[in-house]
């Protein structure tokens, strides 16, 4: 039986929506354990107000939280009763498949690799989110905060992002591209150069060039690799452009009574289709390459993306990625 | 008086509009000057449609064009008679202040930096584009060829972007910000670490600190200095995340019957609104840190955004910002 371990007490809206989200995830797989994290008590009043399968729902007793703006090693360090250390250690002992948390992102990524642990041959493991394009989404791989990475594990992030693209998102054949300031080969910095020529040798992905940024919402690759860095500034330039963006539309809307009454007849079809253009309804982002999966969801996520998340986690192990990317590395060493 | 060289043969619409473009600023300033370059009849024949002040807008005949596809150094170099060529020395020769072009990136970027050379002291040349924000305009420096830059030229694009920032836009005391993946002085990758702390201690700019990509549409900044890869990302994702939120919005006016009459009332505000989130009205992108100035306005350019380009190159001279560049720079090396 596959088992989610949640940090209950991460996130803007925890525990409230982070319990209400795990309700609806076990409503939804009758099949699989959930464990919530946190401080007993608190977690236990919230549970009360649903009902659920006797025993699928447990609670793990944890009494520190840790704060969005602590320093993460610090706080992975000191914090060993924090829930999200009682989870991830849960999951290094195998006592639960996978953990979810809209805590801090920093404590997170240090978290996972310090005490969950990187698969074997493993270099870095990267933060891999989905991103909304024109044509559905895409994985940028890495958005960690592992900066200055080497050709080797962008290869390396190369092919996990394509195992996850093709069994958990269910995209055939995904299309890899690396983010690059040109579309010819002989573009790009020096990381980027040294990467390409071993892109292109590198069995088992689709391999397509350079991926201008230009084209990343026009959904112009499946799996877009990239520095941390880099990965960094297109995910919070994506939220940033498109939050200015619709506000100007908005201004817009609301700037004369003719269009104040356009904008009544607008907005449920807008609404729709700007629904479209959200990843969240996928989960979070997972955090590859461990010994088993963590999964971080925004800090605002409310109870379906925490749902989401967790059926996720589900897909991850029963599509057997671990075991997937323990393979694909395999290989290459024999190469 | 002031001098303007354009190249009337690059960009999609070459040359009706941007001789059309320069008819404008022509129009617009009586007492400036501007040479068209390209081939003699075929800009003659333009020129024809107008009336304009005698002797004011003048034509170099060039019998080459080059074209965008073109590697940008060899075309640079056996291109000796191409529009670009031939103005670009003319403004090294002092016989025109400023080009202005909406040809091949690559090829001006190359000319720039090979004919008409760098100010003494200034280690690399910045292309340097505004870009929209909520608050108005930012400059994004550095956007230009030369990847993989140390921490001494960010420090020469802060002082370059601040000068032209309050003297040419008139941002006064413009707050300059370095991009991080963080707001905190110790996150960052290598480059940004170490040009961190000389950021700080730079005198006459005013350095905020990080700017993390989401803030950049906010106007978190007026002058956003990044090493250009990260900043053609920037500008490239800029482009599209825009590019495709307004095709959608666009698809969800057009989705119902109820929508489609909502859209012809929201229509005209929306147009209005979007508009001002724009940055070609300021002009082009300016190469900076040359002997002269070389504007690169979009391949895309019509005659408005021409004439903005010529207009931006006259308050570039009239400020003496070249001047101020070699004053800062000078300072640099006393302290």
């Amino acid at each position: 039986m596959i088992r989610v371990a949640v940090d209950a007490m991460g996130g803007d809206y925890a525990p409230g929506e982070i319990v209400k989200g795990a309700v609806q995830a076990a409503e939804q797989r009758k099949d699989i354990q959930i464990v919530l994290i946190g401080q007993e008590e608190v977690v236990r009043e919230e549970l009360k107000k649903y009902s659920f399968q006797e025993g699928q729902i447990t609670v793990q007793n944890a009494t520190e939280v840790i704060a969005t703006e602590e320093p993460p090693v610090n706080a992975i360090r000191k914090k060993k009763d924090s829930s999200l250390v009682v989870g991830m250690n849960m999951v290094k002992r195998g006592e639960a498949d996978a953990i979810v948390s809209a805590g801090s992102s920093g404590a997170i990524l240090v978290g996972g690799q310090v005490i969950v642990g990187r698969i074997k041959g493993v270099e870095r493991p990267p933060l891999a989110p989905l991103i909304p394009t024109e044509k559905g989404v895409s994985l940028l791989i890495d958005c960690g905060a592992n900066v200055d990475a080497r050709p080797s594990h962008l290869v390396q992030f190369a092919r996990m992002g394509s195992i996850y693209m093709e069994h958990v998102v269910g995209i055939k054949n995904p299309r890899v591209a690396i983010v690059n300031i040109g579309a010819e080969e002989e573009k790009g910095n020096a990381l980027v150069k040294e990467t390409f020529p071993l892109l292109k040798e590198c069995p088992g992905i689709n391999f397509i060039g350079s991926i201008e940024a230009r084209e990343i919402p026009h959904g112009g690759a499946d799996v877009v690799v990239c520095e941390a860095f880099v990965g960094n500034v297109i995910l919070k330039l994506y939220e940033g452009v498109g939050a200015t963006l619709i506000s100007k539309v908005k201004e817009g809307m609301l700037s004369s009574l003719r269009s104040k009454i356009g904008a009544l007849l607008v907005k449920p079809a807008l609404k729709e289709t700007l629904k479209s253009f959200d990843a969240s309804k996928y989960g979070g982002a997972p955090l590859l390459g461990l010994n088993g999966l963590v999964v971080k969801t925004h800090g605002n996520s409310k109870a379906t993306e925490v749902r989401n998340s967790i059926i996720q986690c589900v897909t991850f192990k029963e599509q057997g990625i671990n075991e997937k990317i323990r393979e694909s590395l395999g290989t290459e060493k024999t190469e």
